[in-house]
This record gives C-alpha cells, structure tokens and sequence, in this order.
C-alpha cells in the first residue's frame, strides 16, 4: 500500500479546482501535474498548489503528457464531458488508478469500452460521484440496509439546478453545457440522483437496471431567459435549443423496482435532487425533508394527514440515530470542502483506492451503468417514448457481486 | 331556468352519503331519490334526507327505476367505477342532467360512448371531479391565467393515498377496489390529479394530450400489509395482486407540455397529491407548498439555494392576493362540506349547470380524456412501457373551444 498519491488533475474548467481545493489539503496526496486546453486555468491551478506550499506542479495542456509522467500514480479526470472515456481508457492502458468525474454519454460504445479496458488491463478505476456521498443518502443506505423502510419499490431522483446562466453564458465562461443543450434532448446528468438510488437498490450487485422510458417537454427555458438576460446576443437569440426543459425518465429494474429521474436545468427553481426511497415499511422524501416509518406514525397519523407540514423536515432527528459515521464527527477538512462535505468524501475514498486500502466504491460498472442512461433516453425521446433495453456491463457477473470495498469511505 | 334541482343519488357506499349531507343544505336542491344495490345503504340515506327535514326520497335498489322516474331533474352517479358509464348512458338517453363521480375505465370504448351519446341527445354531462377546486388547485389556475408562471412547460400530479386498509377489508366493508388490484395493473386513479392540471394546460380546450408512457413497480405492499395486519385471511394472504405498488404515467401534449402522474396507494405515506405547475417565469409545487417566482425572489435565492426549506409554505402569502374568489370566503356550507371545501365547490358547480345558470365547468370530453388514461396506462405496461397515443375525443373541436361555462363556480 502506498503512504502517499500523485496525483495528476486533467481539466481544469471550474470541477478541477473545486476539487484541487480539498486535495491540497490531504497530507497523504500530492498534486503533481495539472492539465487544461487553456493555459491560464493550468497556471491557475499550478498556483493553487504553490500557494498551498506544495511543490511546483507538471503543467501541460496535452493530456497525453500527463500520462506519460514516470512518478505519477492516480489521474482525476474533470474535463468537458465528451472528453472524459477517451482520457480514462489511455490512462487505464497507461496504468495509472483512474478517478473519472461523472456525466452521462451520448455514445453507447463509450460504457462498453470503458468496461472492456478495465476488465483487460485490470486498472482500478473509480467514478467520482460525489452524491453518494450525500448525508442524508447515506442515512438512508444506512436504514434501508437495517431494513427500516421494508421491500423497497420505488425511489426518485432529480438534477434541478436552474443553470440557465452557466448554459447561456457558455461561450464567455468557456462552458460546454451550451452546445449539448443546442444539439441533444435528453437526460443529460442522471448520476448525481441515479448514482445513491443505485446503491439503495444493489444496481450491479444482485440487482440490474433493465429498462427505461424518457419523456422531454418542450424547450422554451433558455429562450425565455436569453431573451431576458442577453437580448443583444442575437446569434443565441435565434438559436433553437434541442433540448427539453424538462425529461422525465422512468427506469425498471430486474427485481421489480421503479426509478423515476427528472432533469429540470433550465426553469426558474431552487435547487432539489428530490431523492425518496419509498418501501413496505416506510419512506425518506428530499422535498419536505421527511422520513415517515409506519410503526413510529401510528400515533400521529390523522393529524400529518390533516397536516402533513408537521412531518416535514423532521429527518434530522432521524440523522442523529442513522447518519453514517462519517456525518457524525465530521472533520475540519470535510466541513471546508465543497458542496456541503461530499467532495471531501468521494475524494477520500477515492484516494484510498487509490492507495490500495480499499477497492473502487464506485466501479466502472457503476460508471457505464448510470452513464448510458442519456445515451438511452436521447434514443427512447428520438423515438416517441419507446422503452429502451438497458445493457448489462457486468454481463452476469452482477448476479453474485457482493460488497467488496471495505473500509473507510467505501459504500459497499 | 330552474329554480330547484330534483335529484337521484344513484351509488350509496362512501361518496353517495358525502355527497348527500352538503346537497341537504342547499336550498336549491331536494334530494329525491336514493338507490343502491344494497337496501341498508338506501334505507341509511333515506333517514339521513328526512334527518334533514326533507320530504322522504324514493327508495330503491334499481337504478332504472330511479331513471324512470317522472318529476327528477339530475342524477349524481356514486356507484362502483366500473358501473359509473352504463349508467350515465342511460341518465342521458332519459335526458337527466347526468352528473358522474369520478374514476378511470378499463374501456377505450366507455370514453367514446360518453361522448357519443352526450353529443346525440344533448343531455348536459357534469364530471364531478371535485380537485379541480382545491384551493391551491384554482389558485395555480389563476396565477396561470395572469401569467406569473410564464410559459408553463411540465407539471406533475399524483394520487398518493395509503389505501392498504380499505383495499384489504374490501370484503368487510364492500369496496370494490380489492377486485381492481387483484386483476388489474394501471394507473386507476388518474383524475384528482390529472383535472385540475388539465384545466392549467387547457386541455380540450386549444391543446389536448397526445401520448403516454406508463411503468409499473412491483406489487408488495398490499401482500406485506396483509401478512401484518390480517394474516388470520388465508385467502386474502394467498392472493397474487397484479396492481404495481407505484406507476408513473408521462403524458405529451400536442403544445409540448408534459404531465407526470404517479398512483401510489399500496405503501405507507402521508397523503399528496403533489400538485405541481412549472413554467418559464415561476413554479408552485405541493409538497413544500411553496410559489417560487423569479422576479420576486432573486434577493433571496442564495439564501434558499443553502437552505431550501426557507421556502416552504409560502404558499399562504400568495393565497391571500390570488386565491379564487371562491376560496376568500368560504361559506358555511363550504367550511362544513368534505375534502376541506372542494365537494361542496364542485357541487355547487353542478346544481348551477343542472338549474341551467351555467354550462358544465367539467364535461363530457374532459371525463373521457381524463378517464382514458386508466386503459391506455394499462396496454403500455402491459406491452412493456409502450408508448399509446391518446384519442381526441372532441373530433377536432378542442382546437377552437373556448371557456364557455361562465359564471360562479366554472372553471372556465
């Protein structure tokens, strides 16, 4: 096992930093290289890790000499997402432990292939899906283990992130969102809401997603807001965007459970990953922050019923006794990271792995699994809401799959 | 125009006696016959009229015979669903204003011999769909109106209603719903929460829906209800239920929008219907009940991007300024009707139609394109999520029809 990680950082947009930031915290990490198209975010970067006393990173703007570096031991990958498999299948040929930021694909091929290369060169490789991580996701893989919401049957996910901003202002911030949204309609980004509901329902260990439907609304979102906030950007003005405001996708898994998804980017919103888990004994809903355990509600039943705000928010009472160790005692390194301490947490399991301690928490099967969801919905949506076959990456393998990755941070 | 309604309560097993104890109270109205396939029920409403001061109703347990009946007006049908269309059939052939509890049909050709029959004896039709008066229902329909959601693009609503109890004493208490979940697997329930958002998107009325999709989880709920709390039923323990605990139905309509519905009645939970209206401009959503509207909230959005909850249950302040007029002050008899005011509003709307005051705010094409949703939910789960198209049941005619049914209590 080693004691300390090189690391190299590949895309530097605004996820790289993000994550640079709790890394260069890490006294058992090193950031050793950092790599962008841009050269200015790639300096930034590199005085990221100087400011932070570390010393002088490998600066490039070629990937492919990122993976060429003798002493490196792990690549993150948090470039554009149509850049990502084709990183991480060169860095698994190299050798290097791959941590791949997440994002679906518009190509099937990709989770294929991604798979291939792994299972042949046996490289660790590890899908940075920092939600799994979510406090309250992990109080409910937590309770759904101990068996507290029964068989469970249904769960809901969300991305709802008004983000028309970040879309429209893509070409000033170098952001790639704006020209998926022009060219494709689809579930652009299910992980952050399928990847915790996979875990709950053993996606890949035991159980398999087989099928889905999407439905996209029209696209009026991002017109409606250009025409608002940048009526003198007459190129974006008239362009048509593709994709709908709203797709809702419905998934089916091979033990009978349902997954409702939602991608809802680009309405006015607060944000919401709205993720439930509804079973036989009890359910967990994100919008209202409640849990409802039948044998606890007895009492109280005809009043929620007549009331049903006087159930709300009262998870964190529930947190107190299911919070997963790691949200207990939450330590100063995970408080100062981002999005509430789940960066902090996916990237500690990852460097974990990474250091050989545990296996990847999240695997490539997990990757292709979750990711091909937007290859499958562009298509379901293309052809008038018609059911698509999800693949099995494992390829019967995920029948006798168990929990593997033991230990800290390890979600299995 | 009338000036009192003469009424026959046809279906006597919960809603009949619902129905019954606010139409007492209206001075308009006499309700003078009673009938149910079971003569307790009949003698049971019978002393609830007379309770009331009212001349003793004809008694039955025929309906034809209540049809027959010279000096009636109207009947309310409150029968079983799967009765509720041959016997409209026959009230308007009779040219009785013809006034229909709510439900689905497991028959394309049930929605098309409504309309049918409607448009060859003229006979007004009322569907007495009594959500499409809720108060947060009609609110959402006014801001809709006034444009403060801007261009609405998606919006879901759900039957979320723990039923175990009801469905699985069926035989004790002579419900029909456990016959529907042992033989059937749809969304059977559509209309409380696909009414009032068809009245938003102007369903039938210049758009109309086109397609669905429905999914269907397993069925365990009932089973594992049964094995806890009737366990002594061998039958009942030993039956197969066909009723997915949860189905999500996603509709199209012709001007874009997509309607997301979900039956959830076989686990345990709070109520909701999870009334939800999303446009360009703004959103109300119900389980939170709170108005997001972009304009008014930009000073606070990181505030309640952090802290979501800080949003819940605004709702009431946008009440006060757009509530329906119906909702400002409630009368008595509303205050004290059922479903919180919404039975005697939908009523109300119908002895105003029956006196000729007013056209039937929710007719006949609404009840056939509401109650389709039942049968063609259950070929596209049974075809493995097929999408079905959805028949237009006005022959053309939504494309020019207008609000017509003016006046106090119409919807339109």
């Amino acid at each position: 096992m080693k004691t300390m990680v090189k690391l190299g950082v590949i895309g530097l947009g605004s996820r790289g930093p993000q994550l640079i930031k709790p890394l260069l915290k890490m006294e058992d990490v090193q950031v050793a290289a950092v790599c962008d198209l841009y050269g200015d975010r790639v300096q930034h970067a590199a005085e990221m890790v100087r400011e932070a006393g570390g010393e002088a990173p490998f600066q490039t703007t070629d990937y492919k000499e990122v993976l060429a570096l003798d002493a490196l031991d792990a690549v993150i990958i948090a470039t554009s997402w149509e850049h990502h498999v084709e990183i991480a299948l060169a860095a698994m040929q190299r050798g290097l432990f791959t941590a791949m930021e997440v994002g679906g694909t518009y190509r099937l091929e990709d989770c294929f292939q991604l798979v291939q290369v792994q299972e042949e060169t046996g490289t660790p490789f590890f899908f940075l899906e920092n939600c799994c991580y979510g406090q309250r996701e992990l109080m409910c893989l937590n309770m759904a283990r101990q068996g507290l919401f029964g068989e469970i049957v249904h769960c809901d996910g969300a991305y709802r992130h008004d983000l028309r901003n970040e879309i429209s202002y893509g070409r000033e911030n170098r952001h790639y969102r704006l020209d998926h949204y022009k060219s494709h309609n689809c579930e652009n980004y299910p992980t952050h809401d399928l990847g915790p509901i996979a875990k709950i329902l053993g996606i890949n260990r035991g159980n398999r997603m087989v099928r889905l439907v999407s439905v996209a609304s029209k696209s009026c979102g991002l017109h409606e807001y250009i025409k608002t906030q940048k009526p003198e950007d007459e190129t974006l003005l008239h362009t048509q965007f593709q994709q709908g405001d709203i797709v809702t996708t419905v998934i089916t898994c091979e033990n009978g459970e349902t997954i409702t998804l939602t991608l809802d980017t680009t309405l006015p919103r607060i944000y919401s990953r709205n993720f439930t888990v509804h079973g036989t004994k009890g359910m967990y809903q994100e919008d209202g922050d409640y849990v409802f355990l039948e044998k606890e509600m007895e009492a109280s039943l005809a009043e929620i019923e007549e009331s049903p705000h006087l159930i709300w928010r009262n998870a964190e009472r529930y947190a107190e006794r299911y919070d997963n160790g790691l949200w207990k005692h939450p330590s100063k390194g995970m408080r100062e990271s981002g999005h509430g301490g789940m960066d902090y947490l996916v990237l500690r399991a990852m460097v974990n792995a990474a250091k050989g301690e545990t296996l990847p928490a999240i695997d490539v099967y997990d990757a292709a699994s979750w990711m091909c969801i937007t290859v499958l919905s562009e298509k379901s949506i293309q052809g008038g809401n018609m059911p698509m076959e999800i693949p099995d990456f494992t390829n019967g393998k995920y029948k006798n799959r168990t929990d593997k990755a033991t230990g800290k941070y390890a979600l299995d």
